[in-house]
């Protein structure tokens, strides 16, 4: 397809970014072209937005950025046979090489050689945008395009909440952003039987109820980790969702796990934790698991159908809808954190 | 404690039993005397009462049978520490040797030694029973007494359930007994995106209808194999929990996981069972699981959270209650199927 | 590359195979061109070229079968990135679609539109064989090729064994014809402490004691299931890798395994076969797994490495080496038992 | 059983211990008197005879110490089953509480309640020990009493390799001591394709190669990381076995480990460890596993089993043999680091 777009470019090494008129990208034969309906604003693309350290070592503008999305596919490659015309569709961010030994075993979310949309290439802040075949997810008819657009973070929540079994145990997810919020909603219709949601802002302990925490620990108001133990008689939670990457309520969580509980981490301390291996590790014989990406696609399966189910319902947590044209709006809520997730609508 | 109690006694080798009065028992040092407040009728006890082979093989009347129950502890045996007086509880009904090499690795519940409480000793359709205090599950103050009589067979729905990965899964549910129908709430609050009910009794489809069941199918009217691929897009579904015991529903069972997915079966058919082994299970790529009891005591602890909680709720499936001197009509009932749970109440 | 070459082709629908000069395939964009230097004679072709009754509704003469090798790249596709001229490789035999949602959650070994190298495809019985180049396994340098042929159905065998824990483990291999010799190897390097062989063929059970069983069973002169008990202190194996495909050999593992144990079936049994599901299932609380293929490719990493480590070696199984020309002695010799593994070399 | 026994005694509160005539221990009803005949010396036994800061803070002199031994079995208590007069047995070190959540779900290694034997009660560095009958673990007659002594130990080397797959899997050993050395046998013996020990001691790395590392790595002489990743082609290890509790070398094995490993800890740092959490655990998909004791009783089992089967020689490694009277030679060498495992004989 030929022809200009509108697109959110990150113009310079700096704060901001614009709203520029671009090509309309061009497909190779084994990729698909997009028509963006819904795109919506990751914490990654805040940083990229603000422009703090990460992003002056990792992004190189000027170029579009923007990673989560639901769209419509208006072209197709001469060598794709996954996808068809007309499929409503999001897509995996990872760009992965198929060839090295984690990708030969399956691993593909742990990918030496992984590329991600909108970081290291054009991505979906845009009218259009082109991708490999093979990175695209059929969405059913359906979803409505802001749900659809939020499976990719889900996506996160559900690889970190389902790392290990969740039914009839008691979970802790430390730190509610919007993946953290989402966590709650997955531990609940995963079975859970508590779901303890710990966080500083109110407005976010909101959502968490609403998406079926149990109980709500703000931490600036409460120890967390007495407070837990209370709600556990004494044993603390089966499992920790970390998303806080905060080192304090990161050991906060190792002290409220019980013996033989599971940590799974998800967020991305800036720099190295003290952790007290001996006693809140070894001693109580404790699992921690690393999680990045989404399974693919066994992670893109459960999260599409526990949406299609009705057994997760992200809607309370999509709180603004704004025209692509007022990104910036939505760049300044995410950064006040008085919002759940901003969908922008090209 | 002296004196004497109402029991249903199995008191001949041939159909039905007898209330009766019987010496109330006494414990050894390691047990407890519990006074029942609930008692609910297994199929195992429907066996024993219409004397069926396989009651004629193991049981030996005349003797107190029933297994399932919930009531309060009035005596303490000296070696006691795990429980109290007036503690309110129910209890695992496999007592095992804790020394065969499946107990030492922790697996209990297929321990070569097992005794079954109201099969190989006195049971609990009385209005006191003596146990071993390490059989006994402490079940919290406001548990109504009929639902934690159920946790016992509810713990054989989620072992079946939870014997692997759930959320986000299709799961059918083949026959509707009241641990199948215990099953589908189980599925339904660990997540599963289907969760597909199949039986030949409209009542008890109806009960898996309240449970939480996606779809119920009644196998007299329609080819559930059929229906089913219809249902998952002709992939077939992630788990078959086998709770019929009958030839032909196992093999659609067989014919409807799709490749990868798991077969976990609690029923006992009552003789050997053609299996197409070849393409059903090998080139399927199919796991089967034999499930028996409950795991002691991990079963338990999911069962009692999950009540709790509230994620799974048993009350639509306990449908009549009886004074234990009515126990022919609750037997009545079970045999017609027109029931879920009968509780009786001594 | 154009040219003609010798291949062992499938002339007739009935038995035997003829030697022809036939084209040497041409290859496309993504695919690869391999000169053959060693190829193994599978069960499978054993059907095909005896013309039973699954080859005449499944196979389509002429064509040239094969599908255990090991060669060199002599060719490279111009979209091939993974491999490149001078690979020394083997290659999995299953070509699957990507896009099923087995492929799509990366069971690629249970894709529901598997083609088959050597049964759906043109084969390796030939001097050279043209494959996509994702199907392509490269071996290192100093790996002999009769060694490296054998990899695909030593993957059959460690995709069995390895299905599951095997480290301090009894485990029973029945059935030994060269998967089941290669198995014995694999349980014993993978830390079994218990390895018994059972088949009726004294030369294979020669072969499982060369390849580490610590005991075999003669199944003509002794009752495997009393053997077995005795050797457990009367609690059977952990672990049962069923290779017979034969009804009452199939049933004796199941009675040999103990409570808790695995029984992996890799066997293809001709017609249904009846299982004792009650008992020898369910109240054991036995796990049965249907084996097919290979994972792609995790199985063919840890065959790799436990070749290239000396964990196993697989020598003592190769017994016989013909000429391609001599194809026919090799049939004949797989058809009377009185071998192991037989490689042609082109 | 009366009378005095010779026995070590850990005698005040600072270096060293003193040979003492005490009373033969009393058994109770549920206990067994034991007859040492060989015990071995732990890091733990060297902790409290140098009298460290964790011994100061622990243990209470005047004592009995030492936790690891084999024995006869002389006098047996009214209510004990499980082992007879006779019986050649060892002992599991943890005496646990059958009462704790993590107790009640088989998780008895992490239970909260631990008392350790030689460390809250007395131990076995004497003539006889009185143990709960439920800790005792039965011997084959067959097996050396130095070999039986040290199952205590090759338990937490064993409950640390076989937390996750090994077979086909490169494994790194980070820290010789006893347990380091023994887990290098136990991976080689559960078919890991490298065996790396890394360790400042050539007399212990001398061990590993005896116990069959396939390399060793001097840290002082080569940065371990560079050369894991050369033996590795640039890929990392699968798993890591932490057993030197030091926070360079323990960062040095989150560096080596390759994306989606294992990293399994049983080394106690004496002081929290600042760990790369964003780069070396979620970017990497890695899982870390805290380990501690063994589990109760599958790991005994396993370890029993190696050592009949003869998968594990832990005979070179066992390096020194004095009378009890010589301890202070046994804990000289043991602080010295010139030796593998010191036994003494009563």
């Amino acid at each position: 397809m030929n022809g200009k777009m509108k697109a959110i470019v990150k113009h310079h090494r700096g704060y901001g970014a614009e709203l520029q008129m671009v090509d309309i990208p061009q497909i190779k034969e084994d990729e698909v072209l997009i028509k963006v309906k819904a795109t919506s604003i990751c914490g990654t693309d805040v940083h990229i937005y603000t422009w703090d350290e990460w992003s002056e070592s990792r992004v190189n503008p000027p170029y579009v950025f923007g990673h989560e999305f639901a769209g419509e596919i208006v072209e197709v490659g001469s060598k794709v046979s996954n996808v068809a015309m007309g499929d409503q569709v999001s897509a995996e961010t990872h760009i992965v090489c198929y060839e090295c030994p984690q990708c030969l075993t399956g691993d593909y979310h742990i990918c030496k050689n992984t590329k991600i949309i909108g970081v290291d290439t054009h991505g979906c802040f845009a009218e259009y945008v082109a991708l490999p075949a093979v990175n695209v997810w059929k969405n059913p008819k359906d979803m409505p395009y802001d749900v659809a657009s939020v499976q990719e973070p889900m996506g996160n929540a559900v690889h970190t909440v389902l790392a290990g079994d969740v039914a009839g145990k008691t979970v802790a997810v430390i730190g509610c952003g919007p993946i953290g919020i989402m966590a709650v909603g997955v531990a609940k219709a995963a079975g859970a039987s508590q779901v303890i949601a710990v966080d500083l802002n109110e407005y976010r302990l909101d959502l968490a109820t609403k998406m079926g925490a149990t109980t709500v620990i703000n931490a600036k108001e409460n120890n967390p980790v007495d407070l837990v133990m209370e709600l556990t008689d004494g044993n603390g939670v089966d499992v920790i969702c970390e998303m806080s990457g905060h080192p304090i309520a990161m050991n906060q969580g190792f002290k409220m796990v019980t013996n033989g509980g599971r940590v799974s981490i998800l967020s991305l301390p800036v720099r190295p934790v003290e952790l007290d291996i001996t006693n809140d590790i070894v001693f109580k014989g404790v699992t921690v698991q690393g999680i990045t990406g989404r399974k693919m696609y066994t992670t893109w399966q459960q999260v599409s159908r526990l949406l299609k189910s009705g057994q997760v319902d992200v809607k309370p947590m999509i709180t603004h809808h704004f025209p692509l044209e007022d990104f910036e709006k939505g760049f300044d809520l995410m950064i006040s954190g008085q919002c759940g997730k901003v969908v922008l609508q090209p």
